[in-house]
């Protein structure tokens, strides 16, 4: 094979590049643009795309490292836009409510995770891999929808945000707990406890001095004489605090997310946001429709299989509007709803937890094809439902000044 | 290995993806700075940082299918970057001067490296390859250098690509002769010229009728529901060309410039081209850098490897001096100087050119190194005198609207 210059005078390897890069951003982009005109959410259009272009139908494109490798960046820079239009006490102010949205929307479906799967006749240990796998929120998918709706800056986002930021970070600890139940049979509390100081001190350290920081610097940056380099700044620290977030076992898309919201502020007013969006309109059709391509319809050709993946789909939107909506309850009934169902679609650490169970033989090849279905239907069911619920409501609603007790 | 969903949890595949990135991107662009400062170009800078970090020097990051598909992807929206600055009657008016710049920048250059292989003693076929590979300009450097002193409006400017469109053309056409001499001892002509046709009838089709086309649905891309419908147009008709190109054996990046020149009417006066901006800021790194990153260095330990290598990129630099100085001597020493520069960086025609003879067996290791360092060297020694010759230039220094017989 010809290794080109990076650029491809007619080699086959550059041709296949170009040619997966063009089929997938343009058929998700076209499926965006029926879906909008179907006044039906574009992310759900773009999902879908990739499961029909994907093995599982044309079998046009397959996930490869370079599929994987766009779609990682693309989730990365949509978090990290969703942190530019947050500042840390906007999340500061729904701390509380949304570590209880998070709390209650890890523990409900954990529960009916490892209920059904036991019901089902299955091992102890594959169903607490289950019920691990349908713990945490995927934020980016909620995150696309509201951002669209110009609806970030809601009360009701901002706790989705919080709590997925918090979720996050439980799930992550559960894993350590069910990968050190199935490696050793026990848990090792030394090393989960060591995880969750690291993660939380993270998490912490970053929204606490991280825009201080930021504005400390800020002249300094934009006297760099590299070209636009405001972008320049803000993509490197975004690459950087996903890197260390990483590292040390968080999300890399809570990096990202943080490196946001510690520029959200210094960011007000200049075009950087804008450019960031950019970028993020060509990256993220990677991502979309790499959740699509994951899908494997061959798996669930056993019809008991295709029974447990719907029932478990149904109890994963289920759990999650129970265990979040309860948390904000004394809200009202519309945000409880909202809150909830913004918390159902499930992602790339429910199936990391499936993978992790299968490569430890705690989870067979079934459970499997139900995790991997259940998070694409899950990120496929959220958005339309919440178009519907958040129909109506206006950037700036609400009083972005009240404090949290006078609304709820 | 854990393949994720895209994202990485901690996942050695993930944060592999993640570094790279970092690393190229930040070191790149410190680079630039670095150069900024120093009053020499960012480019140079760019490429020397992919030395640096890379197989040669630090063994950081080493060229993968991903950083050579960032690259390509990279220089690609470069060029549509270019193109959106370039009218298609920009480049008409200069055609004949551009044409004839182009030719005996083809022309010198070969009869040069063919000379001083024979003197050195090698093969004729050889000899043929090695000529043959130090053709082609590579135009993303320049335009780069030219871009970001704001130079790209200037005469010199759109002879240098305009005249890159055809040299590419012409390289294509003398790697079809080589490849067919050394394959079949002979040259398959009725196949050469059907190349030929194919490459000048789609760089005329898209730059007569393209701009028009565009015109007349552009109401209708601006009234798509999809989100930065404009943007996401603009990209998608850049992958689309560039994709035909490659296909009919055009380098991709002519059909990426002709989509930004077809694009460029309408895309005045919209937020566009500022945006494809943002995404070439974040992608071109990982073009300049992927330069870098080829060159071989313990390859050239020969002491008498060393010399060709000196002595070919001094003949690759002169060659195009005196050639395209030549067809551009009537427009006064600066301009034939500037346009001869301009022409001076080589890239991945030659490199591939070099590959074919390699997996031909008409060209041995040491041949091939010395090419590749005659690309590296020559993209590297270009931008400082690129950056001297049009000091004191302004934009729109010349009436556009003069016709080129009274300026030269």
């Amino acid at each position: 094979m010809l290794k080109s210059f990076g650029l491809a005078l007619a080699t086959p390897e550059g041709e296949r590049v170009l040619f997966t890069i063009f089929v997938i951003f343009v058929a998700a982009k076209l499926a965006a643009e029926i879906f909008e005109r179907l006044k039906q959410p574009a992310v759900a259009g773009e999902i879908l795309a990739g499961v029909v272009i994907g093995p599982s139908l044309l079998n046009w494109v397959a996930p490869s490292e370079l599929t994987e490798a766009l779609s990682e960046i693309g989730v990365i820079f949509l978090l990290f836009l969703v942190g530019l239009e947050t500042k840390p006490a906007d999340i500061f102010r729904v701390g509380w409510r949304a570590t209880l949205v998070a709390i209650l929307g890890v523990v409900v479906p954990f529960i009916f995770g490892y209920l059904i799967m036991l019901a089902w006749g299955e091992t102890q240990i594959e169903a607490v891999f289950v019920g691990a796998a349908m713990v945490a929120t995927s934020v980016g998918i909620t995150a696309r929808v509201l951002g669209q709706m110009g609806l970030l800056s809601l009360e009701v986002s901002r706790i989705i945000l919080g709590a997925a930021v918090i979720d996050d970070i439980l799930g992550l600890l559960i894993l350590a707990v069910v990968s050190s139940m199935a490696k050793e049979g026990g848990v090792n509390y030394a090393q989960i406890g060591t995880t969750a100081a690291l993660a939380i001190g993270f998490t912490l350290l970053v929204i606490i001095v991280g825009a201080r920081a930021v504005n400390r610097i800020r002249t300094r940056v934009e006297n760099l004489k590299v070209g636009q380099s405001y972008l320049v700044f803000g993509l490197a620290l975004c690459l950087a605090l996903a890197l260390v977030a990483s590292k040390i076992g968080v999300a890399a898309i809570i990096g990202a997310f943080l490196a946001g919201m510690a520029l959200s502020e210094s960011a007000e007013g200049t075009d950087m946001p804008h450019q960031a969006e950019a970028v993020t309109e060509f990256l993220l059709p990677f991502f979309l429709t790499n959740i699509g391509m994951q899908l494997k319809l061959d798996a669930l050709l056993n019809r008991s299989t295709i029974i447990l993946a719907l029932i478990v789909t149904v109890l994963a939107v289920i759990s999650k509007l129970i265990g979040c909506g309860a948390a904000a309850w004394r809200m009202g009934k519309k945000k409880a709803a909202q809150i909830g169902m913004g918390m159902v679609p499930r992602g790339e650490v429910g199936v990391v937890v499936a993978q992790i169970g299968l490569s430890l033989n705690a989870v067979d090849a079934a459970a499997y094809a139900v995790v991997l279905f259940m998070t694409v239907a899950t990120t496929l069911i959220a958005p339309p439902f919440l178009v519907r619920l958040f129909k109506g409501e206006t950037r700036g609603a609400e009083d972005p000044e009240l404090p949290i007790t006078q609304i709820s």
